[in-house]
């Protein structure tokens, strides 16, 4: 006999896994099922995409390339199901998929019974009455990598656009930046473009490992060569739909765009973009900036100069110092977290700032699309 | 004879001007044209409503209220077109429209030549090949009243939920948090929880006036009342559409949730929010936190805790000082902007952010509605 | 006190009134409110528009015309809110608003408390507990002229194409299709391309309405102009979308593209639309199809060749002979329709068939956009 | 050097591979790639579900069974790869797919170079530029397949409701509607409830088959349990989604809900369907209804009655007799289809008509959700 009752309340509770206005991903996948992909819908037909597209991406966000992140050994290897012929891709939706293959769920055996302070188990079980406990299931941050591999689809259609994201900031150290250097950032595991300030990190970091602590870090993403005009008022701005990106990345907390809360505190003249004709020895017609508080954004809409965000990223919830928790049936307990994990997961969030920057700059200029003439 | 190629060339830029998931909400109007207007959809019906649940969250943003903002002088009536029966919601869209009264166009006559830099004027042409110049047309903060009063009808779908936003900084000057008193907020023109900061804020705010300067403000909004399990992994988390919702709002330029920036620099110890048991004290069964640095989300998931969302707001670009720009044939040009505006746009910001607050939470509440139990 | 579950059960039941992908509208409004209209986002800038692009199809939707519709008076002045400046579209949302002036609620206090059979009296009540009674609110065929302003709109966005709905049937008599003449279909009150059968309609259509009966009717819409490529798969084909947006319209059962129903009864040979080279005396590089079975959609994208649909209306549901029905408290009783009504609702769906055919098509020019080269 | 000119004319045609509101699913894959599978997002949490939920569905639509499909050989093995953690999901999204293994690319290397009438060969090139020929890439019908697995999943949310399609009418032969048996339905390779009709549909799609011709169907399908209230004005009618739903399957052409076309026929009297109360008798306070000429749906919304809708589908378009088209390259040709087809498409599109009813219906209750109490 069916109870329409008891099925009713057990039917409450959903969610929402793409992304897009008209360039759409959905990622599906848990950090413990047998893997986990991206559909990605509204791609444009005839763009050349093959795995070795996307591989070099998953790669540099991939764990246990250095002693700085988490040690879980996975190859993350892109498979294209679908939407690619002969080399390019058809119009229809790409599906990409990276096979889990180092699971250990016994590691994860304790996270059954105990909520995980910081983590997102005592939230998903108040929505959804039940979770995969296994490793965080679809709230671990194994799922950026269907983002990695969505963004570098995503890259293809901006090939006018180069996007760089680096950590600047790590436990509160910042970089200089009057030392940086974008060719650094691949010369050390945490995506620095101040060699002194990796240098330095390393050692806190280390430090962090050792004590079973973790660190926060701030990422900055940098996109030159996005044209004036992407974007849209009012409610698909190019910064509202970059702050829903950054902030729906794991562990993220804050999002800002040029100057961020430094402008709250600057006067209007402080802040001020004086803008200069093209000028004589221009070649492009475009007119100059003289600075860009802005970030590239005016209005939700691009304004020609880099756009800038920048995305604070909490320290790794999971650490051994005990912290006072509950049971899933409400008894006092104490949790540490013994498993493998990121000492300081917004180093390897930085590719999947890098992925999500090109996801919403690919969106809007399919948005956008025609040039003036 | 139609030439398609110039036809096409023109109709290259769209617009996007709805928010939300299950309750939508679109607005339209400019500054400067007859009316302004939202149309709420989605709305649950039987729920009481006439223009005086509106009207107050109207007033409350209302320009010309006191010398610290703008002096344009508007009634901000709104009228309810559709959606209501007899005093009640009939789950039809809800059509609100708010006539302009005080429009003098002639204060605005110089923009329509010339770029008012940090404005989107510059943008909007870029976009759109032409724009209504007029206050700013759609990119004016005008736009934010249609927002306040759709916010006032998602307020009555979260009756369980306190939004209360404030002012906590003014020109680099923050609030003393110790002295924290709500029942200050509407005691003076800044929504200052601090009277004594309010009393600095007058002479900043004052002098800034004078100079035909301006000043940046971070808004705080606390949310009471959210029930464990609104919001929705990945892509629709309760962080994500509250960012996307805030950076959204005009001059906005960065979001945090709980922490926020200031998580990056913690560690993970520093970071934890204890949980513990109901207690034998409780009357609600609901687990206790220690902390709330997470802002009352986790995994993009309500925790039961408050939610806690901080905005920053730029100063208002609209300055005394001349700014080098660029007229819209590309000549150098000094830009000084001498019309009513608002010395400090974050106070007038702060009922547009909790207005987003309960639009984003009316929205998840009917993604998520049925209680587990 | 606030009872939640009490609250919960009342906010159950939600509403939605966008329709589009990238061209959305969204309309509100009841057939006795003080006025209805449509928010149009998503139109591209720089196209001229005026009022008078989008009164002359809401007088061709308009009542009271002729004898053989609804009696009700309405001017059905329409007028632009916003998204226009200086004559044309800005890219920002377009305000559509119609006043109602003719409303005469005594003529519908007894559906108040009876279900009128057929109408959606009984299943707005199941769904939302309540309705606005009056002319059947929201639920009135009134709202389809907020649809054809919107329509009218979307036309000015495909000039390249010609769209021509008339009425082909009626009362189950149908028009000589070797008789047809476009340049009929605004001689007659019916929309009706063969004189003859006009005439003959006169005859049916005066006898119902005497008696207080109701005719169906089906309308066929051809748009010429459109060209291959339009049409996205899986679940955007142009079919799908073109099926919706004209079974949407109040009082519609059936729609067909190219053969409809009759294609299931014909063989593969008989249903082969066979294909020529463009050929010496073409002037456009064209191909040629030798029969149009499929009405110009293939695999849910355009071919080139006419788009063709076929509407099926319901005769109007108001009648003078008593139906069986019951009250709002579930008692027996008998409901005629004594009001003023349109004995034959197809009629003035006519336009509104048009209005949908425009709208689906501009939504998919604009997601299709560039030409191929 | 990049060509942004040149890549824009590529980048400029876009997909739509998701179908739903709240509850919704992508599918993805073609014919002769290696998988295709769907990801059904907002599906409620705590709902039992394992691959023998699916696999008899599948099973159903899966070619080659009887000498009336396709001869094409498919296992049509589901694998469920998210969303389901210990026989129960989870509310995150369910990632199902399912490998292709007998793909014979040979047989279709003829299509790479001429389009075949009927198909959408040229439609695909018009729009993309190019298509994945094996087979009709992503419009062969083998995406149902995809479609047939998601709606087993949409079976389990609205357990209350029975599905039942079956084809009422092939080659232009209708059933006798007076010896209608449902439990024939499986008893036939036809999924006819009417087993004279059956005996009859067997020559005639063996005397189609022998001479490479084909033939058309409609398939009509039921759903009983339905409560009133599903459904939402007006642009999400239950009616207008059912459209939209089975015209978005392959060689679909037509759709009626209830009586149709049929019903532009009648007169008001006669398409009535009086209502009389619960009775005495009634054990569920529903009220009754005395004829269902609406199909259950009226203003777009349940009344409680069956859902009833029919769908037409072409005959095939792959047939052996020669018929004029053109090349790629725009030069005569004539195309005769002789690869492995099914003779009457209509057949095996019933179960994929029950499956699209199901989605529809899910994602109605899960927008309607709460009863009224």
């Amino acid at each position: 006999m069916l109870d329409l009752g008891e099925h009713f309340a057990k039917t409450a509770r959903m969610s929402w896994n793409t992304f897009g206005r008209v360039l759409r991903f959905t990622t599906w996948g848990e950090s413990h099922g047998p893997a986990l992909g991206a559909v990605v819908d509204g791609c444009p037909s005839q763009i050349a995409l093959s795995e070795s597209d996307i591989q070099p991406f998953l790669d540099a966000r991939k764990p246990g390339q250095s002693r700085f992140t988490t040690q879980r050994q996975e190859a993350d290897q892109v498979r294209i199901l679908s939407g690619v012929f002969e080399g390019q891709t058809t119009g229809t939706p790409i599906s990409l998929m990276i096979e889990n293959t180092d699971q250990r769920s016994k590691d994860y055996s304790e996270i059954a019974k105990a909520y995980r302070p910081g983590h997102a188990d005592y939230a998903y079980d108040a929505k959804y009455g039940l979770r995969d406990y296994r490793g965080g299931g679809r709230s671990s941050a194994r799922e950026t990598a269907a983002r990695v591999a969505a963004g570098a689809v995503a890259r293809l259609i901006v090939p006018e656009v180069t996007i760089t994201a680096y950590v600047c900031e790590l436990g509160g150290d910042a970089i200089d930046r009057d030392a940086m250097d974008f060719s650094q950032i691949t010369q050390n595991p945490f995506f620095c473009p101040d060699p002194a300030a990796a240098m330095r990190w390393e050692a806190k970091v280390d430090a962090a490992r050792k004590a079973g602590s973790s660190l926060g870090a701030v990422v900055e993403c940098v996109a030159t060569g996005v044209p004036a005009g992407w974007g849209a008022p009012i409610y698909a701005k190019l910064s509202a739909d970059l702050a829903a990106a950054m902030m729906g990345i794991n562990a993220v907390k804050g999002v800002e765009i040029g100057d961020g809360f430094e402008a709250a505190r600057l006067t209007g003249e402080q802040n001020a973009d004086p803008m200069r004709p093209a000028g004589a020895g221009s070649n492009d017609g475009v007119p100059r900036f003289e600075a860009n508080h802005a970030g590239g954004i005016a209005g939700g809409i691009s304004t020609g100069q880099p756009v800038v965000c920048r995305v604070a990223f909490k320290p790794t919830s999971s650490i051994l110092t005990p912290v006072d928790s509950i049971t899933a049936d409400g008894e006092a307990t104490q949790v540490r977290t013994k498993g493998r994990h990121d000492p300081c997961v917004g180093i390897r969030g930085t590719p999947v700032v890098e992925a999500m920057m090109a996801l919403v700059l690919a969106d809007h200029k399919l948005l956008h699309r025609a040039q003036r003439g």
